[in-house]
């Protein structure tokens, strides 16, 4: 699958990029990230990327010729890539979003900076907006970074172990439950029993009560009819009662 | 503001870290940003800090005892720091969130890794377990440097422009309206005339509006009693006429 991110801001990829599962992604060539500088594509003698907003008011907006130079001398090497705009403005990324977008081979990621990013720029180029939450950050390369490292974790290949994305919080609907690992007692803390009982029903069972319990208590919005079987539901019936006394 | 920031992947900070306003806002001294080393604290000869879950299944749980020693040594020089565990387990990181956090003179966050932290770490020293989305990431060092950038921004002095924080996306509840700048006209696509007519109140009318419908499209889920007034209300029902013909 290949990236290209297009932002003002290449050295903030570095560290970033060059660690951990991406690093792997790109060794086992899984993935191909580029990073462009969209102000390599200002055509004006002082490389201006951004200008006063037209109406008035604080702040800067990113201006639509180099953005448009950048994406299209990115565009004819990678003609079928989806172009996404990274922006509070858009819908909210979320775990399905990562799923349907690793099933793309190219994106084009840009990374809207200052005030925003003049909006023909969306108009001609965008096919997609997504925000990655309801906070506003100083650009979006961190977004890009985020979606990058939720997108690659969905491509086959990428992680260690093939089944934990479908273990994952979120996977199933649900927030994940508590892990412990040795030490089995810490500073009188102990591990549960059951985890130490080697019965493979029982741990399955505390751990699915476990899950609902923590998405009862941080997400109660998750709890919707597709995740919660009738089982479930007896449970969480029971852990209310529990919670009121 | 004082981060400590505690991690087995140190070498992701150093470009978000170093550009751009957290750099800027380092360098005016508002904020001081460390991040530390979890390995560094591993007592054993390997350096191990993750091991097997109990009760089984995939993956690796980040064990408690390096994470406890790398927090106490750090605590033992912010006593008074708020410790927050970034996992897609915790309740969702917001704008709200961010304002708040920004009042804390001392923040400790610990990057999650792997399958999740030992229960026991939370359980001993965790304040707030913070999520930034419905997603899912290889590690919590991303949630950590987006949630240092949307805190920093609400730190008096470190954006340059004293009002832009209040017409950010979400400041007033709703998404923010489009922006354009210069040229007044790019590939047939002209600015909006309201934006080049000079007059003020027509342009603030022309944006709130715009905001309205932007986030009828993209988020409906914003648009609660707090956030619109009755003259919004009026725009709005106008509005969805005209998307229903």
């Amino acid at each position: 699958m290949k990236f290209d991110i297009l932002t003002l801001f290449p050295a903030m990829f570095e560290g970033p990029l060059t660690e951990s599962i991406i690093r792997r992604a790109a060794e086992k060539e899984l993935v191909d990230i580029r990073v462009h500088n969209i102000r390599d594509y200002a055509t004006d003698r002082h490389q201006v990327v951004d200008d006063a907003p037209y109406g008035g008011g604080d702040g800067m907006v990113m201006k639509v010729e180099p953005l448009a130079a950048c994406i299209e001398a990115v565009k004819r090497e990678r003609p079928a890539a989806r172009v996404i705009l990274t922006t509070p403005r858009g819908r909210t990324f979320k775990h399905e979003v990562a799923r349907e977008l690793s099933r793309e081979a190219e994106l084009i990621l840009i990374c809207g900076r200052y005030e925003g990013v003049d909006e023909r720029v969306r108009e001609l180029f965008v096919d997609d907006e997504l925000s990655i939450g309801d906070f506003v950050l100083t650009g979006g390369e961190l977004a890009a970074m985020v979606m990058v490292d939720a997108i690659v974790r969905f491509i086959p290949g990428v992680l260690g172990s093939a089944g934990s994305v479908e273990t994952d919080s979120f996977a199933d609907g649900l927030l994940e439950y508590p892990q412990y690992t040795r030490p089995a007692e810490f500073r009188g803390l102990r591990v549960p029993d059951v985890l130490l009982s080697g019965n493979h029903a029982e741990v399955s069972r505390w751990r699915r009560c476990k899950s609902l319990e923590k998405t009862r208590i941080e997400r109660p919005d998750l709890l919707v009819e597709q995740v919660v079987t009738p089982s479930d539901r007896a449970y969480l019936a029971e852990f209310e009662r529990a919670l009121r006394q």
